[in-house]
């Protein structure tokens, strides 16, 4: 019978730790029991004795294969997901994109064929919406139907991205009726490429320069905009990516007057800073992402809103381009750096560090990490926990294993590591996705094509 | 073997809602598991069928016994922990009191000996500090020692149980050396005992005078003095019975600094009012509790609180005095009715209806009722959760049964209900304790003594 | 010689309230005395004996023949100053309009030509930009030099006035450059217009519902979003017309924050509100303007604001729609109806109504009527203050004549009024411009040609 | 005739800067007029050219001879009026103290046998109350008649001055109803005194812990405690010495909400920090003073609060003792240091160089160090302007002229300055007290007794 048991580990859930065997059957946890108290026979026996046992990592923010620039992110979803694999990550949700002038139903397709077949853990969809307009809106209720419950404005990127106001307003109000999730990602694009363009002018090029324009408080004026744009339709909102503590503090005024407004950061925002932006040569460029990473003190007002559930959801908004011939396409000028940072893999690692410097509980790891990607973008109690009748994504977790991060030794198929010679405590040593193995004592035994589209339901934090 | 299994219910903890059953042995959960995938032979079989399969309610505010003004409240830890039980609670924290010019100590054994032999269920004691000096702070870390490890300490009631502000800094800083919660009632006691004088002199003596001398800036005020001395302090605070808006406003706004501030608030503030205080006659007396009852208005600020974790627990703060002789005692003069109301065994049945009006998610339901009181003070994992390990302390709830609230039907010592006449939806129907049945198809069949009195560890929200 | 004495009144600035004699020669200010302390001899003497004397009224917003959607603002700048005269306002800031496709100084010169010889009373132009580019950018400095030191950007009117938040900066940023104002219209008019069309849709196509579009959070959204422009620009800004408490509470945070951030309100949210928008038949358009009036509870913030100077300013965004012929081009569609009110005769009387009311004292009612402006604005001390050396812009105010304000009464050239029957106690009894009558005892005397062009200097709160 | 013209200079009040002449004549302003436009033979003429021309200075906060731990404060009305005048002062309020068990008049007649006939200038006095009773609440009234129209209560100083919350808000009650105005020294004296002891017993003896233990967090609690028991009583609150920025959140915050709450700083907690009482030796000790200087990051937010009137006044707490043989009471136990600085003669100097600075305009300087505290305390418009009717209290203030602060050259009756050495532009020249020379071109040429008492109205800022 095709039995796993993982045992004599120390399970943890968002709102449990206990010493628990987990027993897995057809891909699902069957029980959580205490050792001893059960008499299993299971063909596969996970020794995690001193070891942790948590649910596989949740990455809701990624972009494999993305287009950006002429280029293309480096990640395919094989590469890509297998590397989040060996993160301990067995759920990616990525973005597909509405092509401009096409419908979302084009794009979804599109992404459908790039992943499908390739994946090694299971994969889901958000929709990005190039292209607000009467047959775009129509075509969201059928895409939730399709699983594709969540769609991403922006108020950055004009010409590309960029919804504007009217449009932002009306696609939240499609969400209010159809129970969508609205995601944005708020800067305020006009802005900033008024800046981009005197900076360039004055002859300020380099990849520090990404940051300085990009100002804390144009992410905050975004951030405030889209909050009462869907107070006025009466949805709810989820800002990606958050990296600015005035923005924080926007999303703390929300929470405070109790409007279902969600924000995400990301390892990069809590762990680098501006600092590695104004490395010398062009080492910057490593780290151009937007939002930008900013000045190190704005990291305490993340850390303490992962705390108090200002911000729910710690995702990586994977994007990577390789330093060399993608990165370097913006030497001389900052504003042609391919956007992103490689990330999927380092997760779950970082967020453990985080634990063990004491800025947050190991359970709020989980919820962080795992759980509350899941609810949040319906996929709960599939994935994100560990309980009876949810899949068996399992990852044994090695509290006390040291490591250092660098590209020698990733697995995600770009040159460089943003957090290149960096000693983290704790490191994934077995996976399962559904039950079945893909990492085993850190030897690779996953395989494009295991992972499966995973429909998805609606938001479970919005009423 | 003394092996009993929970069948077919929808298990609901914090975090998680599994269709599983709960298997029971040695008084503990040991297994999880969805139905058909063990081979489990119990003794006892507890049909859970279409029912919830939740944690034993956490009642971490109660007054057994409690003398005051002249009187005792009117339930024993006999009449009250039955009371409990039959309304789906197995734990309850009393107050135990320092005797006025006494020790801790007499105060803790004066507790025991009313509590022992008694309890339907399990029960643990918090110590009210009425002598905050030398000896009394050094007494602190024994009782840590011995499992009680939070601290009331009151800005109200001048003459009574009033500690100055430098001695609430002091046992805050004990507190913050041996890991204790200091727990408030934050009213500023010595402003309102003006007001209470002038209203008596101005010939204003009905119980609905009770609520308007007891300000809600007055309850404000002193809750933002209790968390800036607990930030001089360096340690948590824990308010208790939050009523007023501007004094969940008071959280909200430390919360939000980052400061390991907590809030409590009781059912009698989310369904009752100012207006039952006014009601005619001398039936106001009934709802004479301090903080007093708020104008409705105040209701949705702390119903938000609750979604948003700017109050994290639900007590009852359960202290009944008949109507007949004891609430009576302040005809004429409403300071001296006696304050308190009866509601142990209603709690878990009124948060359960606001789920039922939306007000919360099941699972919020069962974090402020029983894992955030158990993690509070101490006690978790052992209570608050139904995982392998934790006591088997178990309710199977019937969400769909509909039920009158009423004296003629409860099981509190009492002579009349604060929420008479209520109808709500939900009802509980089994309970155990630590796998014992109490209440079985809502036939009581606990005893006296089976309760044990339970040590408890550290808060486990500060750090 | 030609010397007026205006004797015995209350003096009334900003600051201080004196009896003295005011003397004028030449038409200025010349000296403040205590009566009988000096021996003029004067060709003209005013009584004011038992009245006030205060400083002629600066109103900073009034749109004169203004043309809007197809039609034009019913009072030239000949009918218009005279009533403001008559209402004891001695100076009007008018908004000259960029043509689209056009400079600011054809707009100025249009202006110029509708204005030139037709004033009662002094005036002065501010710039609205209606087509933000290097070319008109660069006209700023021009326009300062010219007198004309303020700009107004809008964030409503897509297709009319709207400039985008990029244009929106680079004014802000010219005018940190050149020490200019920038004034905004704050609404999100992208937002706005989706509602517009959707509430068309629905059939609602009533004057309310031209309230119920232009929705408060939309407001103050937009309030929001100039003020972090400004702060990114290095700019101050003035937000015109502020009517909800929302962006009250917008301008309260930036001042909170120490940002040079200004805000105007005006009578019609002060005494008007959504009620009126709301009464039957098609009355209500005659109280449609941008931003509407709010529902009443709206007015209290506005009343706070200015009594702590959160609000700085009260002007009237004068600008009179005929109900017939003109208000009527919204019948069945309440987006057609001309957006403006007439009221640059009714302001100084509903201010010193307020200050009968208690909600401001007598030298705030100086200060945002009279002195604020005017050192908002550039004009100070030649306006805005009787002092030696101040142009003689004065009025005698009889402060217990009573009055009931009306349309059969008025002298604005629009067949309504929109105060309609209300008493107000108060009134202005003698105007003087530069020391010459305007208004005699309620004698008009002035004429058309008499008013200057005011070059203005920068703004004097702005460091 | 008694007639004296100050000629030709800028006569700058708290809303204008107009250059005038000043005609002064029975001890009043009768005339501002233009130079040449009145014909007036003056038997004195003081020559203003070139100088500003502003109302002698209002410190509404001094403690001369004040009894202090055994010693007294060490100037005398004498000494410390001369110096005022000498800095550009000519009205003091200083502090008369109800003795501990003893009437408010009691306390009235002791300060005025100290000040009757010795004063250089007018002076006024508010009253401490040190035992609030039935008694002493009654006599607030009668003081009220007298003339002594505010009355200062204490939050710190336990024994000493400490009334407690129910005393403040009887205080304050009575002052709802007969229109005086309540000040609060507001830090929470209870934990202050806990903190002391135990910086004592840890051996922190030094003049710098003094500053550690009056903590920034609890002056911020008890400004609020004051806020809201002022709220309670309906009465309006000022909070002298406010140097924490906490603090001034707290006051921005009631501002915010319309409350009449107004604030007082002072020159040291502007100029000075917590790094000068942390200069080696004792020199420390000099600038020991409750509330205690702060670390100069809090300087920006009380400029701000200056700027945008959260703070209303500033007042020096002029309170002198000599380092020699009182400061140096406390070596060893910075508890028994006397806390006060001296500062009466450099108030208006170190404002016009906040001026210089650009901190705050010139007519802002007049506002919070002549007019804002005339206002507040009901001695306006005798006092705080310069206007017809006004006493010829007048300042010929050379803007230009260079100086160093120093105890050589000062004249306040103490053996050091809290300055020494500071360079500061702008200097008093020649100052008139009700139109008599008091400073004739740096030449002191008042004389005690010239100074009278002044009963003083209501405050015009409360309503």
């Amino acid at each position: 019978m095709n039995r796993t048991v993982v045992r004599g580990g120390l399970v943890i859930t968002a709102s449990d730790e206990i010493h628990a065997d987990v027993l897995i059957e057809g891909g699902r946890v069957v029980a959580l029991a205490t050792h001893g108290s059960h008499g299993w026979t299971a063909g596969h026996v996970v020794d995690a004795v001193g070891k942790y046992v948590i649910p596989g990592g949740v990455d809701a923010h990624t972009h494999m294969e993305m287009p950006f620039g002429g280029t293309l992110a480096s990640d395919t979803f094989e590469t890509g997901t297998r590397a989040a694999a060996w993160g301990g990550t067995t759920t990616v949700i990525d973005f597909a994109i509405q092509p401009k002038g096409g419908s979302l139903g084009e794009g979804l397709d599109t992404w459908h064929e790039k992943a499908e077949g390739k994946c090694a853990i299971d994969y889901a969809f958000h929709m990005i919406m190039s292209d607000v307009n009467e047959s775009s809106l129509k075509e969201m209720d059928h895409l939730v139907s399709l699983g594709v419950s969540s769609f991403k404005l922006f108020t950055a990127y004009p010409g590309v991205f960029l919804s504007d106001d009217g449009q932002i307003l009306r696609a939240m109000q499609r969400a209010s009726s159809n129970g969508a999730l609205v995601m944005t990602h708020a800067e305020n694009g006009l802005a900033i490429d008024v800046l981009v363009e005197q900076a360039l002018a004055r002859g300020e090029r380099d990849p520090r320069h990404h940051g300085e324009v990009r100002k804390a408080l144009l992410e905050a004026e975004a951030t405030h905009r889209v909050i009462r744009l869907s107070q006025v339709a009466g949805a709810p909102v989820y800002v990606v990516h958050v990296s600015a503590r005035e923005a924080v503090a926007e999303l703390t005024r929300a929470r405070d007057e109790g409007l279902p407004v969600f924000g995400e950061t990301c390892p990069q925002y809590l762990f680098l800073s501006a600092d590695n932006l104004a490395e010398p040569g062009f080492e910057g460029a490593k780290y151009v992402c937007s939002t930008p990473l900013r000045p190190a003190e704005h990291q305490e007002a993340l850390w303490r809103g992962l705390r108090t559930n200002d911000l729910q959801v710690v995702s990586t908004d994977h994007c990577p381009f390789c330093f060399k011939g993608q990165k370097e396409m913006g030497r001389g000028d900052f504003s042609k750096i391919p956007n992103g940072l490689p990330g999927v893999e380092n997760r779950m690692d970082l967020l453990h560090q985080a634990v063990v410097d004491g800025h947050i509980s190991r359970r709020r790891w989980i919820e962080i990490a795992c759980a509350a990607p899941a609810r949040m973008f319906g996929l709960y109690p599939r994935k994100g926990t560990i309980a009876p009748g949810a899949d068996a994504d399992i990852v044994v977790y090695d509290p006390h294993a040291e490591q250092t991060i660098s590209a020698g030794t990733h697995h995600m198929n770009v040159d460089y590591s943003a957090y290149e010679g960096k000693r983290v405590t704790g490191r994934v040593d077995t996976v399962l996705s559904r039950g079945v193995p893909v990492l085993d004592h850190r030897v690779y035994v996953g395989h494009a094509g295991h992972g499966a589209y995973l429909p998805r339901g609606l938001c479970q934090y919005a009423n």
